[in-house]
């Protein structure tokens, strides 16, 4: 093969791993639907233990754990019928169902929606249509949520488990003393309002969402003792404007809309705010040059995905929809992993 | 939450990476399939060009492309409506179909067939059941193949694909000086074969395969200009004995099936060597301690969604086998990437 003194030097170990990624995504995936990392909570389980908890098939057993260790996800002492396993720091803490910390309810939707709708990602690239519930039910994927609350809850548990360390790293990176009051819209759980509240005890803060989300946003908050410091408001973004406050939050919403959708959250942001006051959107901000956050182009993808006409952006692109309805100055905060906020002052 | 203090310091950065690692997956399988690679071979395109060559609607042209790019397997210089694609190395020379180099046969077979598997990955570690074709069908894989001339056609491109590497890296770390004869036991393509007749003029190679995988290896040994040095021959490998030969080679062979039949296929590799010959098995072995390898004990989930019984294996699992029906020594060679040669000498 006349190439064959080249394929020494440049090998295709990059495009194999990225090829074949999805075996791991799988394997973690399906380790957090089975309840491995809840079932191991605090203890140390044989192979057998987990099988039997779990009712998994003799052939599959050692090679699922050991996969797991070898990815880093459990560790292990001893060998096969010897072996003793137990979670590693950190899927213990974000992948035990029983703590508060639980961040499993995103990787429950990846398994259970995105990693199927995935598969049509080429049909998505050549029609440009979403490729989730609405092929088979003609209805959009927020009209499906709202139509099933335990999909609804599973939505929402996954958006507050993705989005707790932005939300934390964005109290103690961006100073609120100067402001009061701050309603998040698309509040969801509430998640936002009550890091926020808990952070800076002078903060009056709401969490506005539809009418459907109120009752998972009120128990969220009174089960964080939050009831006095943070309130819901029941807001439709379409055809409501925002309730006033100092800074209006927005954590991943402009990203599930069209570009005059963007725009329109955006003129009702700086209808609500005073002059002073900071919008902040919380997202998977893709980098100007849009050549780093990988993460953030695929987000963008996932949009593709889920909604046809949806996609993420960059903080040079938020600045230009931000300043053309009069917002005086942006910046952007790095937050946990990819993601940023962007802030632009009224 | 009591957790947050705790939550500062141990991120869920690496269980959000490999829980959406399919989005990068699927994204590279999709470019393959689609034949970016191809349709920018030696060249530069801007957006609206690749758009245009391969129908893309427009919504995701730019997220698609600059995901690509931010992943590595495709360049840029400008951005947007400026910008101008190309290759990366590796994908120029790997994913380019016009090129012998390329190995997007695998590519293509994990986006056909392994992606949407890996959905039921949940079913086979409960069931110990296959989840491919043989769920609707009811005949095994290979059965399949054997039926679909196409289907066949890819599977044997996609192992070449995967093994070419491993094969060239095989010639330049074991010496085949001491041997002249060298048959290799579901030799496919013929791919191995060539690659040692190569690099050892004097070696006589056989790739055995069963009659509907001849025309395929003779096909390919006829364009790589050796089809004085290598012969093809008819070997069904659970009826027929194999030819004798000084070295007996199989290439991801022995993880295709259950211990009884991989101890068979041993056997018969012995029957076949005389005193002093060697035994080279290739796969993607998993390390003694099965906690290093991730990549082989993956593999070995993939066996359970192809074949159900079938596993991958360590070395020490190999020198057990291969000592019970009388080799004297074992040793193990690292390959390209996760592969490993598992070399028993009689």
């Amino acid at each position: 093969m006349n190439t064959a003194p080249e394929t020494h030097q440049i090998t295709p170990s990059r495009i194999m791993e990225t090829a074949t990624a999805f075996f791991a995504s799988k394997t973690l995936l399906s380790a957090v639907n089975l309840g491995i990392f809840t079932a191991l909570s605090g203890k140390s389980l044989s192979g057998k233990e987990i099988q039997n908890a779990l009712k998994l098939h003799d052939r599959g057993v050692y090679d699922f754990l050991d996969a797991l260790v070898a990815l880093g996800f459990l560790n292990r002492e001893g060998l096969l019928d010897t072996a003793s396993y137990s979670n590693a720091t950190d899927t213990e803490l974000f992948l035990d169902k029983n703590k508060p910390s639980y961040i499993g309810g995103f990787v429950e939707m990846a398994n259970d929606r995105l990693y199927p709708f995935w598969g049509s990602l080429e049909e998505a690239l050549l029609t440009g249509k979403p490729q989730n519930e609405i092929k088979h039910t003609g209805r959009s994927m927020f009209e499906e949520l709202y139509a099933k609350p335990e999909r609804l809850k599973q939505f929402i548990d996954a958006m507050s488990g993705i989005s707790l360390g932005n939300f934390m790293a964005l109290t103690r990176k961006f100073d609120f003393s100067p402001y009061s009051t701050l309603c998040d819209v698309g509040g969801a759980a509430g998640i936002l309002s009550v890091e926020v509240a808990r952070q800076y005890p002078h903060m009056s803060c709401t969490s506005a969402d539809l009418p459907a989300v109120e009752p998972i946003a009120k128990e969220y908050i009174a089960t964080k003792g939050m009831n006095g410091r943070v309130k819901t408001a029941n807001v439709d973004f379409f055809t409501d404007e925002f309730p006033k406050a100092d800074v209006i939050t927005m954590g991943m919403i402009l990203h599930d809309w069209d570009l005059p959708n963007k725009k329109m959250l955006i003129q009702k942001a700086y209808n609500a705010l005073p002059e002073g006051g900071a919008f902040i959107a919380i997202e998977a901000l893709i980098d100007d040059d849009r050549r780093k956050n990988a993460f953030g182009l695929l987000m963008s993808l996932n949009m593709l995905i889920e909604f046809g006409v949806a996609f993420d952006f960059t903080g040079a692109d938020f600045e230009r929809w931000t300043k053309e309805v009069g917002f005086s100055r942006v910046e952007v905060i790095t937050l946990a992993g990819p993601s940023s906020a962007a802030i632009a002052y009224k």
